[in-house]
């Protein structure tokens, strides 16, 4: 048996700001770092020893895993960053208000970029660089739907965190709204047409329980103090 | 050619209280903490895109780590962590006061303990335990000179920093007072009479430029803003 506990980072400018995101990197506000410090106090009381931390290429998830690590005592842990955890890149909707958006293109239209499966923002005319990802020889997106997102996170989920998981070993995923759902959807077996009424809210914990065969047994959403 | 860039954790609170620390794990303090993003703040003039960030098993270390790469904008990078770059243990006087050792044992016997090579501490009577050593199997000394210091270091410099190095790939190494002491006595070929000179303050960057074969071709103390 094991325990995975996956949490979105806290808010970020962007998510304060109303704006699209995706592989733009933000930082956290101050509402967003006392996000991850409520966490790791959530955390603290659950009383699990992870093995690993697993996040993303974006500073606000790193951020949030470090604090969470700070405030439950286990920064010595090792801390797996990987771009397939990164957000689902949002195209050229990156860097718009989303409010912007819904007024051009209309609420229905909005919500399936924004919580379909298949569908995906209109693309950037231009790939992007960025010297963390040019290092490792990957193409930075120029979109992606919620498919295109799991279908890149799968691989490191499969090679990573579940054998760590069949290994006994209590893992920590720090991630994103989109990338969360995804995993989500794979990890709760949840249809095309159901995903889109998934959210993840920003620093609200999701601890799964696995058995030895890697079943989930139980799924709880951890709620602050004062909730 | 690679740089590599040396530096001690900001200030403990341990180092504030001028206590022995070894192995025990302290918070940094807030001056500490305004090291580290000072410290960052010299690094970024610098330019170096850091490949990757060495540091120890310690809270104060990697903490400082965070600090520095958040301040470059360099989160992404991969952190190593490794007991090889602790503090040297001081056994039994870890947790004490260094002016009551003072003047308990004399300032001659407090100094050869302290920046001497082949003398360690009193040891410890019972060995201590800690999950985070448990876990890997490691057993914690009892106390440690710097030379047995360097011993267990030096492994991970010749694995990991080394080639990574003669990769063309630059490092930074966050670790503490006499782990950098070890380190550089290697790395400037520096006696074992002589190595009672080199202190490494807290958060004050020394740089390294190696040649293709890992020469030294220069070593700079970066100097902050307004000393």
């Amino acid at each position: 048996m094991a325990n995975l506990v996956i949490v979105r980072h806290g808010e970020s400018q962007a998510n304060r700001d109303n704006i699209f995101t995706g592989w733009t990197d933000v930082p956290l506000t101050d509402k967003g770092i006392q996000q991850g410090v409520a966490v790791g106090k959530e955390l603290e009381q659950l009383g699990i020893q992870f093995s690993d931390v697993n996040t993303s290429y974006m500073s606000r998830a790193i951020k949030t895993a470090d604090i969470i690590l700070e405030e439950i005592d286990q920064l010595y842990i090792p801390v797996h960053k990987t771009w397939r955890l990164n957000e689902r890149h949002y195209g050229a909707l990156s860097g718009r208000n989303k409010d912007e958006v819904k007024a051009e293109v209309g609420a229905e239209q909005l919500h399936r970029w924004r919580r379909g499966y298949t569908e995906f923002p209109p693309e950037l005319k231009e790939r992007q660089h960025d010297r963390r990802y040019d290092r490792l020889g990957i193409k930075m997106p120029l979109s992606e739907s919620l498919e295109m997102t799991q279908e890149r996170l799968l691989p490191f989920w499969e090679d990573q965190v579940a054998p760590r998981l069949l290994d006994g070993k209590d893992q920590l995923i720090v991630a994103h709204g989109s990338s969360l759902r995804a995993l989500i959807k794979y990890l709760d077996n949840i249809s095309d047409d159901e995903i889109d009424k998934v959210e993840v809210p920003n620093g609200k914990p999701i601890w799964y329980q696995f058995d030895e065969h890697l079943n989930v047994i139980k799924k709880t959403f951890i709620t602050m103090d004062g909730e």
